[in-house]
């Protein structure tokens, strides 16, 4: 089993599965995942990723002495992810990282699409100078705006101009572009290869946990 | 279709297809294997890769030209892949670099096993600190070595050197342990995870082709 840390306190089930559910349906890998708790509105600032730090480390430790073999932490911030590793004796896969690596295979500029005042600083340090512009769509704060019609025409038209600036590829800096399933859009309407931050967790962790179970 | 290109002149067709039949078996994605004219040695020192490295190029503008919509350069040195990059207009994916960064999504330590004189340098740049060693196998030089007992016990026991000395997994940095399946005994034996150059070229390519398949 994958442990998957969501970094917020999801308010229902089906939120809480979101990203699991995708990884499951995509990579054919079974997937539990949890929140940590008496934290609604997830790490927006330094003091709530503080305040998140020790509780994803905790859920960490607990998913490990429940018998997952290997932890997502969901996020493309990476919150915890270094701070797991030296605690846990599985493999440690992040969101942002992941990512960030994927779109680093293909070699060309990207353009990244984020719901957060700026990047996040991992997969700004590996993306470095192949980093062609960040977009926050206009009157987009939180996933539920993406939900609507006018937010996703104004995410649409943030990756397009992303590629205008030279973007060969989109990468999300964000997972609740993931969840709305916003890659197939951009793959349609712009013909350019998207980073999908949760399917590029999924790849990385689903190839870990492939041989670790085929090699017990 | 993926165009694989392999970096000396094949002697024989199955040869030739190895790593294409891999990657196939593996993703489900159709992959055509050529190699360059006239090097039956392949590269083994900077005289032979200046010579291999038009040829590379030329081939990948070549394969382009067929239908290729997306092109790999299965050798752990990346040759060719950043001048390809400027040449075609499709994704190009390095083997090298793809298993890299496939490792470095585990973020822990790595023991790099490979058959040339020290480590490529698109592997060494990338993985960097995560290095705790490199590992040519005495009395391996070249891959028909590796298909004794004999040259397997000494790459296995190279590799349990390895995890001794603290590596968490084992990286291949030569595309011949993954001809010989030799990820698989040492995930049995040693119980680590291995990055596959060749699974790891293929994870990053699939990912990209069936996304440039579907929005086509």
């Amino acid at each position: 089993m994958i442990g998957l840390i969501r970094v917020f306190t999801a308010k229902d089930n089906e939120v809480l599965q979101a990203h699991g559910n995708l990884i499951h349906k995509q990579f054919e890998v079974p997937v539990m995942s949890r929140s940590i708790p008496d934290q609604p509105l997830g790490i927006y600032d330094d003091a709530s990723e503080e305040l998140a730090l020790p509780k994803i480390v905790e859920l960490g430790i607990q998913m490990e002495q429940e018998g997952c073999r290997l932890l997502i932490v969901s996020c493309a911030a990476d919150p915890g992810v270094r701070e797991l590793r030296s605690r846990v004796s599985i493999p440690v896969i992040g969101a942002g990282s992941s990512a960030a690596l994927v779109a680093l295979s293909l070699g060309e500029p990207v353009g990244l699409l984020g719901i957060t005042e700026g990047i996040p600083p991992v997969m700004k340090v590996l993306l470095d100078e192949l980093i062609v512009g960040y977009c926050r769509p206009e009157g987009v704060s939180n996933t539920t705006d993406l939900l609507t019609e006018a937010g996703r025409q104004t995410a649409l038209e943030g990756a397009r101009s992303l590629v205008q600036k030279g973007a060969k590829a989109i990468v999300f800096a964000c997972t609740g572009f993931s969840t709305i399933s916003f890659a197939d859009v951009i793959r349609k309407e712009l013909q350019v290869p998207v980073v999908d931050i949760v399917e590029a967790e999924g790849l990385m962790a689903a190839n870990y946990y492939k041989q670790i179970i085929s090699a017990s």
